[in-house]
Parts: C-alpha cells; structure tokens; sequence
C-alpha cells in the first residue's frame, strides 16, 4: 500500500486527490510535448471535451446592446437565487416544456452544472449518504459527493448503456439520498428514450416507497440540445415527482467558460419551499453566490437560440462509421459529442498508452467508471478525425 | 433545547443553517414590507453591503471592444486556473508591489473572493482543523470553514478592534491549520497599520514553530483598494512566507456579481507546488472552474483603474462625525464601507428591532461576531444619510 502523501500545509484528502488525478495532467502533459515535438497538426487530440462551437451571433450582439445602454446597478450584488428575471424566463420555459406550474421560486441561477450539483448535494446530504449513479459517468461525480460527506454508488448498465434496474436495485440502500443520472451521457452520448424515464420513475416510487423517504432525481442535462437525428431529449419531470433538473448554457449557447447555468425544482417536489431556501444557502455559502450577472441578464435575450447542433452531428457521422468498419464496437450516440468505443484489449489504460505512442489522445474508460472502453471527445476539426481514422485502423491492428 | 428541523429531502446541517439564517432574512423581508407600506423614501436601509459604485467606463469600453473582435474560443473552457495571461498579468502586479518573485503558477483565478477562500480551505483543512479569526469577522467565515470539516475559532480584538496577541495565543491549538484576517475588515472598516502586521508576522512565525508545522495566514482582502485619507493598506506578503492572499474585484472595480476574483501563493509558501495544484482541483471539484472567461479577459485591460473611492469617503465623512456628536461610540474606519458603531444598548438584537421599527435597518454585530455592535453599510445615496441621521438620534433618545 503506498504511504499517503503528506504535506506541512495541503490537506491529507487533497494532496491523495491531486496525486490521484496526477493520471490525466501527465496524459496532457504528454501531449502538450507530443505537439512541441512533432507539431499540432500531427497530435491527435480527443482527449478533452471542450465544446468547441461558438455562441449564436446574437449573444455578442445582445451584451453589446446591454453594454451600449446599462441598467443602473449591472454588476452590483443581486438576489444569491439570480436575478428574478432570468429565473423567471427559465420558469416560462420549463412551464411551456412540461405544463407544470413551475415559478421563479423553482429556479435557482448557479456557475455552471459543477455549481450547480455540488449546490444541489450540499443541499441534500447528510454525512455517509450514497448517491446512486449509472456507470460510466461524469467523471467528477464521484468528487462532487465527497464535498459534502456523502459517497457515490455506481450500478451497472446494459450494453447499450441503458438503465438497468436490476442493478438499480442491488445498489440501493437505506442510505440512498438520491439518483443521479445524465442524459444524453458524458462519456457515452447515449440518450434515455421515453420508456426508460417512465420505467426510472416507476422505479424510483418503489424505491421511495420501500425506503421510507422520497429518493431524489437528479438529472444532469448540459447535453440535453444536443441532439442528433431529429430526436429530442425528453425532459425527466413529467416522469417523477421529486426531480432536480440541474444544467448550464455551456453546450447548447457555447459558453463553457462564462459559469452560467441553474437549478430547477419540480414544483411537486417533496418540501419545495425549504429545498429552495436551501439551495440559495448553499450557493452563497459555498462562494458561488450565483452565476455571473451578465450572462443572467442575456439569457432571456437568446429564447431559442443554440449552437450549430448539426456540426457535431456531422462529426459523429464522419466518425462512428469508419470506426465500426475498422472493427471497433461502439454504441451509436443519439447526443452530446463523444464515443465511448470498446477497448481492443481489456486495458484500456494500456490501450491509451499504445494510441499515446502513435500521438493519439484519447482517454480510458476507467476514469469514468466505464473501464474496457474509451472515450473520443468530438471537439475537432473533420480534416483531426480524417488524419486520425488510419491510425485507430493501425493501433488496432497493432492490439490484435 | 428545539427540534431539529427534520425534511425528506433537505439535510439536518442545511435545514438547521437556513432556519438559524432565517433572522437576516426576516430583516430583509420586513425592510421589502416596510418599503411597500412607507415608501422606499421613507425607509432608511443600511443593512445590505452592496457596493454601490459602477464599473470604471473603461471597462465597458473593453469589453465592448473585445466583442467587437472576438479572439476564437473567446468562451471556451479555459485550463482550471485560469487564463494564463490574467494570470501572468495578475502575478506582474503581486511582483511590482512586493519585490517578491511571483509567477503565473502562484495565481489561480476564482469565482470572487467567497469562491477562493472555499477553495483554499478546502486545498488546506483536514477534518476538525481549527481556522482562527479575530473578531469580529466576515458573517460566511463559520459556513466556510464548516463546508470543508473545519470550524472557525473566534479570537478577540482590542477596543479599536486591532489584533490582540495574547488572545490570538489563546486561542492557539495543535488543530490550528491557518488564521485568516480581513483588513480593511467587514464589518469595521478597520485597517491594520504596518506595525500591527509585522507583529502577525513575528507571532505567526513564533505559533509555527511552537506547533511544528506552518500555521497559514489567508489574507481576505477584497476592499484592499477602498482606503481613505491617502493612506494604503500594505501587503501581507512580505510580512510572513506562509500567505495566502484571496481577493476580488467585486469592490474596487465594482463587479461584485461578476464573481471575479484569485487567489495568490507566496512564493515563499510550504510546498508552493503542491498546494498551487490542490488549488486548481478544489476550484475544478467544487464546481466552480474558475472565474467567468470574459470577465478575466478584461482584467489586464484595466490597469489602474479603481471605482471612484473618494465617494465612499466621502459617505463615511458625512454620517461618522454627527453620529459621534449625538454620542454614538464609533471607531474611525480607514477603510471599506461600514460604520461598527456601539449599540446603545448590550442587546443589539433588541437595539436593531428598536431602530427597525424608526425603519432604520441595520445588522446587529452578534451576526459578525461582534456582539453589542451594528453594522451601517454605506452603500446609500448621500439624501439617505441626511435623513436617516435623525432618526439614529431619535432611537438613541429613546433607548437612553
């Protein structure tokens, strides 16, 4: 067993997580000297999913229309639940999406979907509560529960990525706070269709019903616009009473970097009014305070407006395809813009280290709980995926 | 003894922290009534510090000239740190000031001075380390501290609340992971003199070696730059090796809900590298990323510019002498924008209960730590002091 790392100043915890993740800093490190050797254009990289469109047109041209004629006090402190008018915007949306009576007192402006799920678990967990999470997952879950003393279960899935409520129900135990799914998925892309979310709520009120206490929902929805072949992510509200939607403008508006995203409350939500207040507590007791002023005071500007879906559309297509050909198994991803193929040896750390030889850059399974996969994040150029399939056929080949 | 709160959803620790909250909230609630029924007029607030202060036009100026032009990726995700060239910018500025040799590897930029000194605390505490503030304090620093399994241990100040040596010793244990001080400090507008910092340097380093291990200083500064009567509030930096400075720019470029702010490493801190990375992660996990991309973009553009402080002087200069006249005991603020008069009363509580009923809102210190106190926040219109000084006078009759 190694020792701990120890530190005069950096906590226990953290110095084991920073030397935890050191994994994935050395992978772009790596890469970093691959492209100082060899050149960014013969560097593979789909390692970091970093959307990689643009906002629409109009989010320039509305902060410059704010800027050109400012309402007194733009930057000055405002309500920690956001500004009343944004989250009331949000509310008209989610009302005209799902027909349920949500108001202002349902949303909750956070920085970003991180701020928001660790506001969403501070508001929930009691010390040694186990969030329950379909595997693979966001990569960060497992963090994001630990800040607030509780832990993350993972349940299997089926093949296709699916839920599965067997392993639902092996995983649940009297400590289940809540359930946290992710739809369309980071890593997989792969979406929920109707039947699953009804057969989730039905599950999740049995679940309830057998434990004594509400179990929360909570969906994790960045990806939810980003949808391919006419499809749609359908929202996870109508389908269960005690559901928190959490999500950001990082996708679907292009502003990863801006931190603006929120929370939403069913209004049939066990205890609405105190879960609210206790959101707002957390986002101010955790230094959010809220999302930045002026990406709140754009939103209600950009009613409709979303990046340029059917680009990544397309670079899935370019992608999957030749893959499959190759003979590479992947699930089809009907969102988001990632694959999540299957290792060609059952090591997919070792199979990362065999594609970082030829400069290919992706990342193992493993560190999303989906180990003997990995994960192609779909933010780059077509000519990066033209350049790259022959190498996939050649580390391919090299494996077998 | 009362109840716990109990939810089916919320948690005992936050539905207990909202309903121990709930007094602030019932203030603000009654001034939103007070205001409907009287007039805002009529209603004298000085509970909210919320600086009232616009941006300098420069940084209108700039942002607008970088939409103009937007460099690509203008919203992308940026690395955890921050924009390496605010940093950069950020660590030129720290090296003119100190002389000390800071790089961008000592600056991680935050969502506002609240989300770094969450970041830092959770970088530092193992669970039940002791963080030690003299008193009175910044209202969040007990949640602070408690988000990350420490807890804040209250040490006393002198009459003119500048540090007490002999209680910062007693308040001195083995758990003391790190003192935090906040000077010009809220709620006091006391600015500690270079003296009394060389001393904190000296006990700093005298506590250290008694405890065998590195007791940090975190310096929470965001009203470093609001000083008055020509005079500066020095660095902390070249006091003590061990500081961590947390600041924002909420206050003196008046973008409070902009959430843009850094933390900065001495270079000559304990394991400088470890903990820069612990940083960076504690800003990833709990969600926050770092600061807005725009926001950061903008900073090095701003060279120099400050909110006009002359007028928070000014403000200061208006309601401190009359108060002292009608026998108010008030301690002169070198800074920031509060007045922490005596309350006329022991009670403070009951003191703002009286004063809200002439609606005059002000906090009372027991909610800062500073208990037989009131806060005034100036953060009011001069008219609002011309006419609200009556009424201070008024309450102080009929309490007398």
């Amino acid at each position: 067993m190694p020792q701990d790392p120890t530190s005069p100043v950096v906590s226990e915890y953290m110095a084991r997580s920073v030397k935890a993740s050191s994994m994935v800093r050395r992978m772009f490190e790596e890469g970093a000297r691959l492209r100082a050797e060899h050149g960014a254009e013969n560097v593979f990289d789909f390692s970091l999913g970093n959307p990689m469109l643009e906002p629409p047109p109009r989010f320039r041209e509305a902060i410059t229309e704010l800027l050109a004629d400012p309402p007194p006090g733009l930057h000055r402190y405002i309500p920690n639940a956001g500004l009343p008018e944004t989250r009331a915007y949000v509310a008209g949306e989610l009302r005209e999406e799902t027909g349920l009576e949500f108001g202002p007192e349902h949303v909750v402006m956070t920085c970003g979907a991180g701020g928001g799920l660790n506001v969403v678990l501070k508001a929930l967990a009691n010390p040694g509560d186990e969030i329950l999470s379909p595997m693979p997952y966001f990569v960060e879950y497992d963090f994001y529960a630990a800040n607030h003393g509780a832990h993350l279960v993972r349940a299997a899935t089926d093949a296709e990525f699916q839920l599965d409520f067997d392993a639902l129900d092996a995983a649940l135990t009297g400590r289940t706070r809540a359930v946290i799914v992710n739809t369309p998925n980071n890593p997989t892309g792969v979406v929920y269709p109707e039947e699953k979310l009804r057969a989730l709520g039905d599950w999740l009120r049995d679940a309830s019903r057998r434990m004594g206490r509400p179990i929360v929902l909570i969906s994790d929805e960045p990806y939810r616009k980003i949808v391919f072949d006419g499809l749609e992510a359908p929202s996870l509200f109508p389908f269960y009473d005690h559901t928190i939607v959490v999500t950001s403008h990082s996708k679907d508006l292009g502003l990863a970097a801006e931190r603006v995203g929120y929370v939403a409350l069913s209004p049939r939500i066990a205890d609405a009014a105190l879960l609210a207040d206790a959101l707002i507590l957390a986002n101010r007791i955790l230094g959010f305070v809220n999302a930045p002023a002026l990406m709140q005071r754009v939103l209600p500007l950009l009613k409709g407006q979303r990046v340029d879906v059917a680009r990544y559309q397309a670079l899935r297509d370019r992608m999957l395809p030749p893959l499959r050909e190759m003979g590479y198994e992947v699930v089809k991803p009907g969102g988001a813009f990632f694959l999540f193929p299957r290792s060609p040896i059952p090591d997919d750390r070792a199979f990362a280290r065999i594609c970082q030889e030829q400069r290919l850059l992706i990342v193992p399974g493993s560190a999303f709980g989906g180990p003997g996969h990995f994960r192609i994040a779909l933010c780059v150029e077509e000519s990066v995926i033209d350049r790259a399939l022959p190498v996939f056929e050649k580390v391919l080949r090299q494996v077998r």
